[in-house]
Parts: structure tokens; sequence; C-alpha cells
């Protein structure tokens, strides 16, 4: 079993291959702090899912994980649509190629706004409570619109027992969705299926086929009360990537395995149902890197600090959490060439607070001002999920990167 | 002693006062989400704070805790200058009116795009190295910028173990300072001082005088070896507003009690010093309202969810740790006339994301959808500190508010 960090490393060509020019090329022509979004990365991790699932589930897109609209574009080709949030994503999406018919609307506390925009560009709402149903009914004039009931399991997805089961702030519970299923046959509506999110970040595949096979159960269940067939079940996302050290790769091959099984009995059960994934994290989480420089070392009481021009600011998620998670962090290296001694370090960003910490006592190669650092995993929840206005400082700039440009082909996973 | 709601619900004449019609009136006019800071709160601050220190006490505004600029343009005038941290900080404030030359720039990992900034302001720079020095040196151009050093006590605030003592990104460590002020006076910069961060929040006026006794202490050890003699000491901020339940706020008049005491022997024992203060949520904090309003009220699982139209993208502070604190959120309440009854609740924003909490199970009167609830105590670290884009939704509005725009005259503290 390689280590994450010996995987990420290889993959990028790193720290000194073939990679480590093209990065630096990359932060000179258009400054640090930078987000790189490898095009072939993402196409290879959509092909890849591709191959493992079953032929008729529908992929989509969660647009909230990188609403880039560059990094939109490349994907929507690719998919069977987008999951959206706002208005906003939903225009965004639009901008992109994405056919208004093939988003999918989720969210709890959708605005008049948003519903307006769904129904404008007749997408599917998850609508989240017979309360939202009835604003959407209201305001459809004239129109019908396609539905879905999202409903709060009574089960999570054994890694996340914040997203599914307990009472949450999320659909509708499964024990009252027959009650409001009755009701939503009542509203001018198009009902056409169920949407079931049990969790998020998953690397345990099996957790994963569980949570799914309990979905098509509850929804096998709630069938008979539905006012009409079942045509979508959306079995949410949960497909985690390995961020910190000791995570592994989730399985894809058992995830696929799992959902052909599942496939099948999905079409006996439930005839007219489609399976649909909603994946964010997981197509472009791996596909992205974040390049900044060290603007400055030095040592305090006998700790090295490395101060980068990047922070928290950009990146919240991947700093200002160390003590959360008992000091685990992104992946991270110095991109550089031949230089092989390592060191231990603090690396930390420059803002003005404590929590902009991305690293407590690192192993890293030897570095100095001027040299560029590379985080790994940062594809998703990046800079449109950080306070980027905060102390003044500039955002960061985010660049999708073709096979064309520079960066050499992406290795096989290994 | 007054209960910190209750005191806020006075002071702002809710929930069903005078306040609740003018703060209706604002949300109307001006949609929701929406933060309000009050400018008649902001001048009171001020005023009590100056009533207090002693006269010759130099008094900044930290630009970093609210960047907006009109709150920044009606500061201005009240204080002796900005504490800024990044070019754009700076050209922000001179903006809203404020003299280069009264402008301290701080902060690890300025890039020498704020360097120089700072030069052609005229501004002060707090130096955090020797090596940030030598750089600001290299780019004077002819010019002898005026600095200050800034000192990695010993020592910090009881309350804060982050940002003083031990090993920190932040500034000189004490026991190198003598050696590097050997240094600074071999480049061509004009050195004025010492800048002694130890902490922030507090709200233990005799820890603080505690720490800013230990600077005073620091900066007369470290004067011999200064380049110059000491004309700025800037004794930091940590001044602390109460947020949580059981908090209490800071005894203003043992602070200027204090600060008289030690400018006295700053007088003697540093002649030539200009003792400082650099506060941000001190002078802004309190004067700031947060408003949402309830999008739904749904209940699951036998818990009552209020979900309102903002959250963690507007505030992320106010948001999103509740574990992390033990479940102390910020005080809130529903602006209402006339309901008296109350129930728990739990308080949501719209994000697709679990941390998106306002409040677990916290007492409010009850409300429905269309209305109005206040979260307080919102004026420091809101907008500029959160993640706006997140999720395509939009930015909070934010406005400025004067005693003729119809809210009440705030009333005095009790």
């Amino acid at each position: 079993m390689t280590d994450l960090l010996t995987t990420l490393l290889r993959r990028w060509q790193l720290p000194d291959g073939q990679g480590a020019a093209a990065l630096q090329d990359f932060a000179r022509r258009h400054g640090t702090p930078l987000y790189l979004y490898s095009a072939p990365l993402i196409e290879r991790r959509i092909g890849e899912l591709r191959a493992e699932l079953p032929a008729g589930l529908a992929l989509l897109y969660a647009v909230k994980a990188n609403p880039l609209p560059a990094v939109v574009a490349r994907i929507a080709p690719l998919v069977d649509g987008c999951d959206v949030t706002s208005a906003a994503e939903i225009a965004l999406a639009r901008a992109a190629g994405v056919a208004g018919e093939t988003l999918s609307v989720a969210g709890p506390g959708k605005r008049d706004e948003d519903l307006a925009a769904a129904v404008a560009a007749e997408a599917l709402v998850v609508v989240e409570s017979l309360a939202e149903a009835r604003r959407l009914a209201a305001l459809a004039n004239g129109r019908r619109p396609r539905v879905a009931l999202r409903v709060n399991p009574p089960f999570s997805l054994a890694a996340d027992a914040q997203m599914g089961g307990g009472p949450r702030k999320f659909g509708v519970d499964s024990e009252d969705a027959p009650a409001v299923l009755g009701e939503l046959g009542r509203l001018p509506l198009a009902f056409e299926g169920f949407h079931v999110y049990a969790g998020s970040r998953c690397l345990d595949a099996l957790a994963i086929a569980e949570a799914q096979r309990a979905t098509l159960k509850l929804a096998c269940e709630l069938a008979p009360f539905a006012p009409a067939p079942v045509r979508v079940l959306n079995l949410g996302g949960g497909l985690g990537i390995p961020c910190f050290p000791g995570e592994t790769a989730l399985d894809l091959a058992v995830v696929g395995d799992a959902l052909r099984a599942l496939s099948k009995e999905a079409a006996r059960r439930l005839p007219a149902a489609r399976l649909t994934l909603e994946l964010g994290r997981y197509l472009v989480g791996e596909a992205g890197l974040y390049l900044t420089r060290v603007v400055e070392r030095k040592t305090s009481r006998g700790r090295t600090f490395l101060i980068v021009d990047g922070g928290a600011h950009h990146h919240w998620h991947a700093t200002g959490a160390l003590e959360g998670r008992r000091h685990l962090h992104f992946p991270i290296t110095v991109v550089g060439a031949g230089r092989h001694a390592t060191e231990r370090v603090t690396l930390v960003g420059p803002l003005c607070a404590p929590h902009d910490t991305w690293a407590e006592d690192i192993e890293l190669p030897v570095a100095g001002p001027g040299d560029l650092v590379a985080v790994f995993q940062s594809g998703a929840y990046g800079a449109s999920a950080s306070p980027q206005a905060f102390l003044g400082r500039p955002p960061a700039a985010e660049l999708v990167i073709d096979r064309a440009a520079g960066l050499p082909e992406p290795l096989p996973n290994t």
C-alpha cells in the first residue's frame, strides 16, 4: 500500500520531475497564490467512474464543490446534469452549457428567487418540506414543476452522522413521508421521485453500498404512497477522497459492483426509476493543486516557520482546523529540483490569526523565500468556500490546465 | 448583574420596543440578510474609551475587524490612526480619510506590494523579522521608512495562548530582539519603537493590565539596544466583548486606571514614548446587528428547526463552531411585537452543510416564515471574514445607521 503523499507526488511528477518545471512556469506566469485544476485528471476520474457505474445511472456534478465556470464547462459534457442550490448556481450551470432540465435543485431554505429560477429552467426541484412544495406550486405560474422529495432517512452513512438520521434541517423525515406524499399529489407538481443524502466524505466502499441499499429499500417502502411512479432515485453522494495521512482511496470497484447489483434490484422493484449519484469533491478534489510561495523563513524559540503568501482566506478547509482534527493536515510538498534534504517545519499563512496554519511540525524539503509550495487534493471546497476578502488580501487566481498546457500527462493511480 | 441578552435587548429596544419597528423597516427597505452598524454605538464606545484612557495614548482602529468603507470613514475622525495589514487596507483607509502617516502596517508575510504601499503612504511599518526589515529597506527608494519592531513576548495574555509567548510566526522573539535591533540600526530605516501583541478577546481587565505592564517592562529592557529613542510603544489590543452566555463586559474603568498608571511610569522610564492601543472588535463588535429572515419552520423527529436566509457564508464566526465551543452561541432574538410565548428551537442557515447552525436548542420567541431574527454583537469579523461566495448565495447587505435613520438612540449600558 503506497502512502498518500507518495501517490500524489508520483501523480503530479513531483517534487523534482517534469511536473515541477511546469508548476513553476504556471506560478511565474500567473502569480501566486494560484489554484490549478487539471482537466485531464477530472476527465480521467469521470472516465474511471463511468467504467464502474451501471450504464443507466445518472451522474450529476455538485457545482458547490467547485463553481469556477471553466471547471463546470469542462465537466458539463461528461455528466448527465448538475446538482445546484441557488438561482446563481442555476445561472452559472446554464451559462456553462448545462441544459436546464438536467439540473437538480436541492438545499434547505430555498428562497422564492431560487424556486422561480428552477421553474424557469424546467429543472427538477428537490423539495425539502411540504411548505417548500407549496411555495413552489404557488409560483409555478401555470407550469407543473418537476419535483423529487428529499427524505431524511432513519440511517446515516457510517462516516457522517451530520447529514442523515436523527433530527435534521434536510428533507422530510422518512416516517412523515407517506403523509407528505399524499399532500404532494394534491399540488400542481409533477412528482418524479426521491432524494436521500446519507452522508459525505466516506472512504469506506462497503458503508456506501450499505447506505445505498438502505436508500433503495426506503424508496420501495415509500413508492406506494407516491402520487406517480418513481422515475428518479437520487442516492446522494458521499464518495470521499483521501486527504489525511493514513487515509486510502475509496475502492471504486467495490462501489461499482454494489451499484450494478443495486441497479438490477431497482429495475425489478422500481422499474421506472433511474438511479442518480451527485458527486462534487469526488470528481474535482484530487484534480486541484493550490500553489503558494514562501515569503519568509524564520525561527522562533526552536521552531522553524515557513510563512507563505496563501492561507486560510483562500483555502479554509486546509487550514484552521488543525486542533479539531488532531493536527492532521492536507498533503503538502515543496516544488523544487534536486533538494532532497528535509526538515521539520510549521507552515503558516500570512493572516494575523493563529488559525492560519497549514501544518504544524511537518517534514518538508528544506525551503526558503521564493520557493513554491503545493497543497494537494485542493480541487474542491477551496476558493469559493473561503473568506477571500479577509484582510484585504487579493483572491487566488484559478486556472484550468490542459494536456497542451505543459503539465505532463498525469500518471495512472497505482 | 444583568444577563447579556437582557442587556442587549434593552440596548436595542427589542424585542417589542421602538427598536423592533425600526429594524423591520430597515429589513423591508434593504432586504435580508442585512448587517446594520450603528454609528451612535460606535461613537459612544469610542467616547467611553477615550474618557478612561490617559490623554496622550494613541488609539488605532484595526481595520480588519470591519473594513466596510462607510464604517472606516465614521471611525477615522475619532481615532489617531488605523492598524492595517495589506496594500488594499492601506488604500481603503486612505480613501476613508485616514492620513497615511497615521497608519500602522503590521502582519507576518507582508508581500513586497504591501511594503511598497506602506512606504508610499509614509506609514509606520511594524516589521515582523529582520528579513522583512531588509526587504523594506531594499525597496525604500531613497526614503527612510519609519519602523517599529514587533516583539514576540515571553508571556501571553491569560485568555489567549495563541498570539504571544512560545514559538510564533509573529514578530521577533524577545530574546533575539537585542541582536535584531543592532542590525536594524545598520539599515536605512527610522526606528520608532516596539509593537507587542499578547492576545485577543480578553474580558479580564486585570489580565490585560498585567500584560500591558509586562509589555512596558519588556520595552524598557530592550530600549538600550534600540538604534533610537522609543517613540512608539504599541501595546496591542485584546479588549474583548461578551458574546456568550455568562460572559460579562470588560471593566473599562479598571483598564483605564491601569493604563493611566502605566502611562505615568512610561513617561518616567521611556520619556519619548507614546503608548498606543489598536482595537478592532472592541470598537465595532457591539455596534453591529445581523438581520436574517425565517424562510421555513419545520419539525424533524421532535426537534423544531427555524431555517433562516442567512448563514455561515455571511457570519462564519457566529456559526459552525458550536461543537468546538460546547454549544455556546451568539446572543439572538426574534424581532417582533407582542409575542411573548417562547419555545426551544434549533436555528440554522440555508447551506447544504451541517456546520451552518446558529444555535442548537435555544429558547426564542415563537416564530415562523417571514419573521426577523437578530444576531447581536455582529459588528466585527462578520461579512469580510466569511466565505460569501459559497453556494452562489448573494452577499449580505451592509449599512451604517445614524441617529437620523429611525433607530432609537441607543440606551446607556447598564
